[in-house]
């Protein structure tokens, strides 16, 4: 199939360092190439991919020095670029949101919404609502909760591609911690169940400009400890030492992940997981073979007691049997092939005309 | 005409503090309804207005106290909801930036578009050479500098509602420095002018938390001076008395303002400005009537010892011809007018057809 992705143009594809949406759009493009598709992506010039480029911008957003700038006509002048070049597509495939919704409603059979964000926002509804003849894709059926009503076409979970991950059959004595600082992530949640345990801690970290209050005041009083080393911000090439070198990853969240990249990031290295019961956690999880689905931190404590019953290469398969971008091409491979079928006219078969 | 307003979602109509193109669309709107015409005006809920008001948002973006929104679908629903009632009007005057051209391609020619910011972003020549079709309004002619291409339709200054402001046909001794604390409104270089002259200075300013920074490293050290009074943020029922009472409004900008609604303010009180030459300056100052237009500290002294040649009388004259919202409006009329004329049919005469 003749197939454009369109990711929104914060980040390069893929990032440079944080930038889920990017990042799954970069591996779900290449994978889709080795299936065989003539894929072209528009985004920003930086892209790394397999697929046909279209530039539409010198660079991504974020990574612009320029001081003057407008997130929303950069995203409008792609789409009106995509638009432009829609009859060479047989499925254009968008990851922002609504912004696109205006500029392709008379061909919205031919394309697919994936929704990367959380969707309680106040004023999502509204838009959903009047557009519903654009099929959307959740990431987790948990996503989907403030948006029953929506035109769902499917859920793909994300996958990313196997060959970045190294995995790691033995582990190296500590636990970790990898993402965004912020209440939602409970990096003090981790320590408190890592202190708990007399186990150590490594934290691998972001701190945003608007968490850094949060930061200074609640977690940055508990690093100075003997069990727990903060090790700041990581890119991609330490990912894998990172996360391969754990016996588990923490990820005590208190918010509704819609995804939760890092699960299956840890996964592809063979480090099972111990997630806290939030948001998409039981559809990436599988208790008792991937990790363990806690409710607080005394089963936390309880779950890390068990972890030497998990097999790391049992992670490891199970990752790439479910978490590869080859198996989240294919279902999106599935997607588009509902979509283009449903758009052909139908064929009469001689009973039928009769 | 039937005329539809269509400002961002933004702050209130009128704004309950800042906030210029909610207030300048809150008085055209009531001044195009004491024109005659039928105005629709699509707002959030708390909305003061002589016109029809649609209310499309239970209040205003920034009012919202809800931790979870969306600006984007916001903005977008209101303007599915205007295009659903597109029939009802002869003109759709829009104050949204480019984010209505998707919707409202196929009716370009009986939309007006006024541009209320900065045009010198980055993104924004692409997006207006692709959507040449919507005539646009610049709100000074200094301001299209950066999209001379652009379907210009006109330029029209911004007027305010003579009514709430009060003349004030004397000062009361002091200088004025009235809007955000940010480098670019200059307020470290009003402060240096009253010192060199030895005049006492009012600062009423809000400051964002983006400028806290420049606030206290630059501008807090400077405002212990027995000639310096900091008054901090100050609302409209206030205004009047603070403008009205100084000798002279301090504007030394570094910044191409595009219009810079201070200095009317100023004017309707009666009291002269000192603007340094930048943007929209020249094209709203009156050199030696309603104020003067400098290029340094040297000459903003200088125009401070020749303030006594102006006439406060004056400057509430020129104010109540160039700037009322009656002013505003009729100059608006004018446009609509010839968009209408522009859309209608032409009408064959007799010679012509023969």
């Amino acid at each position: 199939m003749r197939i454009a992705q369109v990711p929104p143009l914060y980040e390069a594809v893929p990032p440079r360092l944080y930038g889920g949406t990017e990042r799954v759009v970069a591996h779900l493009t290449d994978a889709l190439v080795d299936l065989g598709h003539e894929v072209t992506l528009f985004a920003s010039a930086e892209a790394k991919t397999k697929a046909d480029l279209v530039v539409v911008r010198d660079q991504a957003i974020r990574l612009d020095p320029a001081p003057l700038k407008s997130d929303l006509a950069a995203h409008i002048a792609m789409l009106a670029e995509v638009r432009r070049r829609a009859d060479e597509f047989d499925v254009i495939h968008f990851h922002t949101d609504m912004i696109h919704f205006p500029l392709f409603e008379d061909m919205a059979e031919k394309t697919l919404t994936t929704l990367h964000g959380r969707l309680d926002l106040k004023d999502l509804p509204g838009v959903y609502r009047r557009w519903p003849q654009f099929p959307l894709v959740s990431i987790s059926d948990s996503q989907r909760a403030p948006l029953p009503f929506a035109n769902w076409a499917g859920t793909v979970l994300h996958g990313m591609c196997a060959g970045i991950y190294e995995y790691h059959p033995k582990s190296e004595g500590y636990l970790a911690f990898l993402g965004r600082i912020s209440p939602e992530k409970g990096p003090e949640r981790a320590i408190a169940i890592a202190k708990r345990m007399g186990r150590r801690l490594k934290i691998a970290a972001k701190v945003d400009a608007a968490d850094r209050e949060y930061f200074h005041t609640v977690v940055e009083p508990l690093l100075d400890h003997p069990l727990v080393e903060f090790v700041g911000e990581i890119g991609d090439a330490e990912k894998s030492a990172f996360l391969g070198g754990a016996d588990a990853l923490l990820f005590p969240i208190a918010w509704p992940e819609p995804f939760g990249l890092v699960m299956i990031e840890a996964m592809a290295c063979g480090t099972p997981v111990i997630a806290y019961q939030w948001g998409s956690v039981p559809e990436v999880i599988e208790e008792g073979v991937t990790g363990f689905i806690v409710d607080d931190e005394d089963e936390a404590v309880e779950a890390l007691r068990r972890l030497p019953d998990l097999s790391r290469q049992a992670v490891r398969e199970r990752f790439e049997i479910r978490f590869s971008a080859h198996a989240m091409a294919r279902r999106y491979e599935d997607l588009y092939a509902r979509l283009d079928e449903a758009a052909r006219p139908p064929r009469l078969t001689l009973a039928q005309s009769a």
